[in-house]
């Protein structure tokens, strides 16, 4: 039987398709730290629990297609505190992010458009682009800058004009970079002077370190009509399980564009939503708890990495990923030599090769991101067996260098 | 701001796109009693709610991509009960039955491409393959033949170079038709001497009145690498909210195919996922008490639309829905004025015009959808109701005529 060129042409999930090897090391006994994969260990609100426990309806009726009012009205309260001012009629309600995204990038685009996209990026805007047959064109950035943007001449460049949209998360996932106001500016220059629409994925919004101020492109009144941003319970209150993203846009016509797509799909969990609502009432003191949290796995996880000569990374700004640049030529290897053949004590670590967060062929082969997503007494304990795990692996390449 | 051509020529759901009228007549104080969407009042099964309130991890975390293990060993047993040996690696857990559809188009067909499906058929059809550049080529049946299929030979004719795959509803939304044995067959014969996929949609599999034997897709030994079963808990379970679906294929490139895309979406509810294992162990006596209440409304609503002169239409043997032809030009003409100016002491009724359950041009506007969902005594008020609005309907349209 035959399929499709569009579902052969997508890459499988590199923060997934390693995970047999995972299975099997648990299966020799061994112990796996998971760096690989943007699933944290803070709790879940217990109000969402709460919520979903009293739902007492007989019958689990479909929610409206645009999402639960409720929700709706708890999120036009969460992004006044952000001082944006979405509406009701603003805000659609989608099956996670990842929805949220495919249907930005199906509203914006036809087959053969392209998307302008700063890499390394969230691997899976690569699965959603091109099963809908719409191409990414990178803007890439350099872990000696800090995965910070290239002059605006050299984003300007790849315009053609079949671009429809910038794409980007911001804090950036895999990279933890923030973008400056000066550079939230220049791509908002760009896409007034280009036509562009911009989807700005900020489900890392919280995440912000070190006092770093944080400027979203729902803050930018100047391109209001064509910022869609793309927002997600799931790292915001530790509640990946639940699927409940969003997408707000004060531009009518792409939310009533976006309404047919959400009718196509009928709705969203019904429960989930009624735990979201809760969710968005949690009081801002919770993400300053979360947040110290994670400045200190990041600073952890950080300076046992910076330990291991040759190893290039800025200290990221934002979200809870790393990504670091190793003096080693194939990580997709070294992830697998962890996992097979390495162990500290009956422990190893799982990372996440970077090379598929590049749409640039060949970019990112030594890199590796990681989340900082354990308590910090297991973050130091994986750090400190990662640092191992590279120094061994490079002495065993340079005595196999060495001895041919 | 421009959008793309795909999300402008995808039409508004002509199930949701009339609720603005049946919204202002609320306001109006009327009481509406809604056949026009499948949402059941029939009871979820408690174990449902039991499993979920007894979910005691204090981190909702992401399930696996292809859905919860203890799902899919369920949904093994339930297709078992069926004849149907689905192994555990040959069931993908999805968003509603939706997602299944919108994913068994993504990996058979390409922009361009085209797919063959009775029509009338479910509406989203058109949805998903439109947002994806897929064309739909219908295979046209009538009310007058209980929308059975036409010969061998007229289907066979509908295919070309870019004919992928034969999608239906069995049985039928909105027709509410059950293939026979000699369909189900001959479409198989279709599919193999075609090489066409075969995307099942079985999601009203229980749903089959009057004793009459039913054959699934699943069931076809010599096609069983081309076949492709939707399921959804929705209808089945009467848990619409809970948007648990599935994709079960014994043909294992497409489960690997389709993994991919089920690995960028990350995951499915977690909580409707734990909920649906209960479902799923649901005894089959469950399904003899809903069959029986179903058969009752459907006895009832038919009854009184066959007391209309006029209406054609033929009992239907499945799934919750009637299509009958009106003795009227513009289904949707009337839809709107019984919610606009008629009632009965205080009450109308909503039903759905037939004419988006099309992809001909022109046909299906005399038609409307009727789902029987609702309890007896509410389903004779609103038979009657509709029953009287029909014939003052003609009456006004018939005075009109008369007074030009």
């Amino acid at each position: 039987m035959n399929f499709s060129n569009r579902v052969i042409s997508m890459q499988s999930s590199p923060i997934r398709k390693l995970v047999p090897y995972a299975t099997a090391a648990k299966e020799r006994g061994l112990k796996v730290y998971h760096l690989n994969i943007g699933q944290p260990d803070i709790k879940t609100p217990k109000n969402f629990f709460d919520a979903v426990n009293n739902f007492n309806s007989d019958v689990l009726e479909y929610a409206v297609s645009q999402g639960l009012p409720e929700l709706i009205d708890e999120m036009t309260n969460y992004y006044s505190k952000y001082n944006m001012d979405f509406k009701k009629d603003e805000i659609l309600i989608t099956n996670g992010g990842s929805e949220s995204l495919l249907f930005a990038m199906m509203a914006t685009c036809d087959p053969e458009d392209n998307i302008l996209v700063p890499e390394p990026f969230y691997t899976n805007y690569n699965g959603f682009s091109s099963c809908i047959n719409v191409c990414i064109k990178p803007i890439t950035t350099h872990p000696e800058e800090g995965f910070h943007l290239p002059k605006k001449e050299d984003i300007v460049s790849k315009i053609d004009k079949n671009t429809k949209a910038i794409l980007l998360s911001n804090p950036g996932n895999p990279t933890g970079c923030v973008y400056t106001k000066e550079e939230v500016y220049m791509l908002s220059d760009i896409a007034i002077e280009n036509n562009l629409w911009i989807i700005a994925d900020e489900v890392y919004r919280e995440f912000v370190y070190d006092g770093l101020d944080y400027i979203s492109f729902g803050n930018i009144d100047k391109i209001k009509d064509r910022v869609i941003i793309v927002d997600s319970v799931s790292k915001r209150y530790s509640a990946c399980g639940a699927r409940i993203g969003s997408l707000a846009c004060k531009n009518k016509d792409f939310i009533s564009q976006v309404l047919k797509l959400c009718q196509g799909r009928l709705c969203v969990s019904t429960l989930d939503q009624i735990g979201a609502i809760q969710l968005y009432k949690t009081p801002q003191s919770y993400f300053m708890e979360v947040n110290e949290e994670y400045k200190k796995r990041r600073d952890v996880l950080y300076s046992e990495l910076m330990k291991v000569e040759g190893v290039i990374c800025e200290k990221p700004k934002g979200a809870f990923y790393i990504l670091a640049k190793l003096p080693i030529e194939n990580a997709e290897d070294f992830v697998i030599w962890m996992l097979n053949e390495f162990e500290v004590d009956g422990e190893t670590v799982m990372v996440c090769p970077a090379e598929g967060f590049y749409a640039t062929k060949g970019l990112g082969k030594s890199e590796i991101r990681l989340a900082y997503i354990l308590n910090e007494n297991d973050l130091k304990k994986a750090a400190s067996i990662l640092k191992q795990g590279i120094e061994k692996y490079i002495e065993i390449k340079n005595n196999l260098a060495t001895n041919i």
